[in-house]
């Protein structure tokens, strides 16, 4: 059977497509994975563990499956974030804590959800510690090896931008999805809230930790989501999306004045685009609420980290990581009456920025402040989650489009945001904003 | 040194205090609840793992350790609810897909931190499967052997109960620690949702699941809050609250006709006792949004257990409670709407009955809505959580409190609740009614 040149740059669901059509075994597919990861990881450094003789054992038990055995998702490999549990992979949270090799025996949901259908776990991507975004990995840009990769999904952002692997599975507490995949030019979902167990998964903050997805494609993306049973209540048409007469609502929040050249510049191009296909773009303002969203989202996040962390501050507090030490020892004095503040007035923010959205195709909205940052050691700091963490604690389901370069010239996104539980909407119409995107936003990989 | 008769019978707090000082060793208490557990267990059936050699083994460890080594609660026994991760003993749900006995090698958060503060797991209690309430498990009420000891925190009740450990782990989604708690005639605290990480601890219902605790006394949940920094914004005084002023608002809920004899003759009896005390007493008639609760109660927890359990159900949807199984398959057609209702409506009511509770130093209402039920195969059930649920989705801090008979002599308590995040105080408020409760409510353990 020929083999296409490079299975590394498919997509997955064609990839798929060829496995199911006896094209190409999964064992082939893999190793041209494994072929791209030996190039490239010395410079990118994505996985925090990768073991290529253990993932061809696994490919070659699916190619061995008999076909009626065979699930939807039959040879899809996937990089793991390394604070999800892989029960024949170790998980160490990029922890000094949690640095044994020895794997925890269990699967994390979203992994055994992914496995139960065919899916191949390739390795554990890079993390920041316990997916806090304090301080940066050791992962790169791989656009720009100078730039930092985002975070705290770093690796799965990085792996997949660099045709290491075609999708990947992350975390979101502020922006730790979308970031990594504005930074990476590449697809990223993170679903409503809870849309996805997040059983084996280190907790940070229980009301705004979101499993999310990279990829390169929407498609991919609806692969994976669908994998989770994420569907609406009305399933959108079968048919894409016409941009002509779509109507879209540009939202810049109040934290727009953080926004920079790059952004700015998308945003208005975005515009353009929209328009120039027949669309209607209106401005949003939210109402005044929303602006007191980011500090209600530090009461939650530090009030919420601080019981997260107890057992290992108790035990290994010099172990620890600043940020997570302040929220441990509750440098920011956050009251029990400041915690519920934000839990109730965000809480009852939810339903209106639903109805607002509810009023558009989707609300567009910064995903970064511009493009990646140069890394600065030693912080290696993985960019701003200003933009990300109030559309996060609002539970709505967010997906970062890639297409436009920042004044480098490296990749940057913007956000659709949809409501609550109308992710396969905001799939439907990500495909066809995202198409303008990429073709005329004026970036592409040179990868 | 001379041993006191029977350690088992000591409170935590007490036994704890003896060996601070020094007049028994970690060992012998351990010793004595080992007997405890070898003569009564054959019959409870509270343990769904139990070692003996190697309790043993940890209680010599401990009582090696040089003193300044030693925790706040050094020498500890705690029973741990069979859902909650246990590096060292196996986790196995009661479910027939964790049927290994090999051990998850990681600690929950809730033993994670009790053991770096010097507590021993004495085993894992029983729970019902993954503590969904369809089915009851082997244990009994140690009672009345004829009857359940509630669920889904079966072993941890029962256990507690009948002196074979002071203290036990337990969680509640719907009434799993106030039932077993009431039908056992012991304390049962319920703490303010998150207070206490639920990491490791199995997931049913993220909105709902909230880790608590068994004791037989108030100090003792005192002891177990504060190992968890489980503090309220303002410290309750030093000194216990005197009944003469104090103000309580029984609350019967929309449920109220589902209470029979033993929790209605209960409810007055403490009307009667508060009031004989000098306590000012009020029924309290909620708004009428709180009798949606049920309806709402039941979206959240059909839609969050359908995530909750995917992975489960797509491999192995043959060995799954029906229960789960309907919340897999979507058997009651519970749509995105409805789930985002139930979100929605509730998440508002929660500061309305904090403020509602705030007026009162308490709300009084049932615990069960009698004393234990029989045991009829083969579904053993554990009884009802329709007094529970509304507390637990609203977040709040419920504490059992025993004292009161049912018509066949068997125990059952009342609930006081607190706003969240007023934990502390409903400690301090709980050991005067307690008290009271204990002494005048009518009845007493036999065992």
């Amino acid at each position: 059977m020929p083999v296409p040149l490079d299975l590394a740059r498919l997509d997955a669901s064609e990839a798929l497509a060829l496995i199911r059509k006896d094209e190409v075994t999964v064992t082939q597919y893999v190793q041209a994975l494994i072929s791209r990861i030996d190039e490239r990881d010395p410079v990118v450094r994505a996985w925090a563990y990768f073991d290529p003789a253990y993932v061809l054992e696994q490919a070659r038990a699916l190619d061995a499956l008999p076909r009626e055995q065979r699930g939807p998702l039959h040879g899809l490999p996937v990089g793991v974030k390394d604070i999800m549990l892989t029960k024949d992979m170790p998980t160490q949270y990029r922890s000094p804590i949690y640095s044994s090799k020895v794997p925890i025996g269990m699967d994390s949901a979203p992994v055994m959800t992914l496995r139960a259908q065919g899916a191949l776990m390739l390795g554990k991507t890079t993390t920041t510690e316990f997916a806090t975004c304090h301080r940066g990995c050791e992962t790169v840009n791989p656009h720009d090896t100078s730039r930092t990769p985002g975070g705290s999904s770093s690796g799965s952002g990085a792996a997949v931008a660099d045709f290491q692997v075609p999708v990947a599975l992350g975390t979101q507490t502020g922006g730790s999805v979308i970031r990594p995949a504005s930074f990476n030019g590449i697809y990223g979902l993170k679903p409503t809230w809870n849309a996805i167990s997040r059983e084996g998964v280190k907790i940070y903050s229980l009301t705004c930790d979101t499993v999310g997805f990279f990829s390169r494609s929407i498609t991919d993306l609806q692969l994976l989501s669908s994998a989770f049973q994420i569907r609406d209540d009305a399933a959108p048409p079968a048919s894409p999306l016409s941009l002509k007469g779509a109507k879209f609502g540009f939202v810049k929040t109040c934290v727009w004045p953080r926004a920079t050249e790059g952004t700015v510049k998308a945003f208005e191009r975005a515009k353009e685009l929209l328009e120039a296909e027949g669309a209607v773009v209106e401005e949003v303002e939210l109402p005044k609420e929303f602006d007191e969203i980011p500090r209600l989202y530090q009461y939650v996040l530090s009030s919420e980290g601080r019981s997260a962390f107890l057992g290992d501050y108790l035990l290994n507090p010099s172990k620890l990581d600043l940020l997570i030490l302040s929220h441990s020892r509750n440098d920011l004095h956050v009251t029990r009456k400041k915690h519920l503040e934000g839990y109730d007035k965000i809480a009852a923010l939810r339903p209106i920025i639903d109805e607002i959205a509810r009023k558009y195709d989707a609300l567009v909205t910064p995903s970064t402040t511009d493009e990646a940052p140069v890394l600065v050691e030693p912080e290696r700091h993985t960019g701003e989650a200003v933009f990300n963490l109030m559309w996060t604690i609002l539970h709505v389901a967010v997906l970062n489009l890639p297409g436009f370069a920042g004044p480098a010239g490296c990749p940057l996104g913007l956000s659709l945001v949809a409501p609550r539980f109308e992710d396969e909407r905001l799939l439907h119409v990500g495909e066809a904003v995202g198409r303008v995107f990429a073709e005329k936003g004026g970036w592409a990989s040179a990868l």
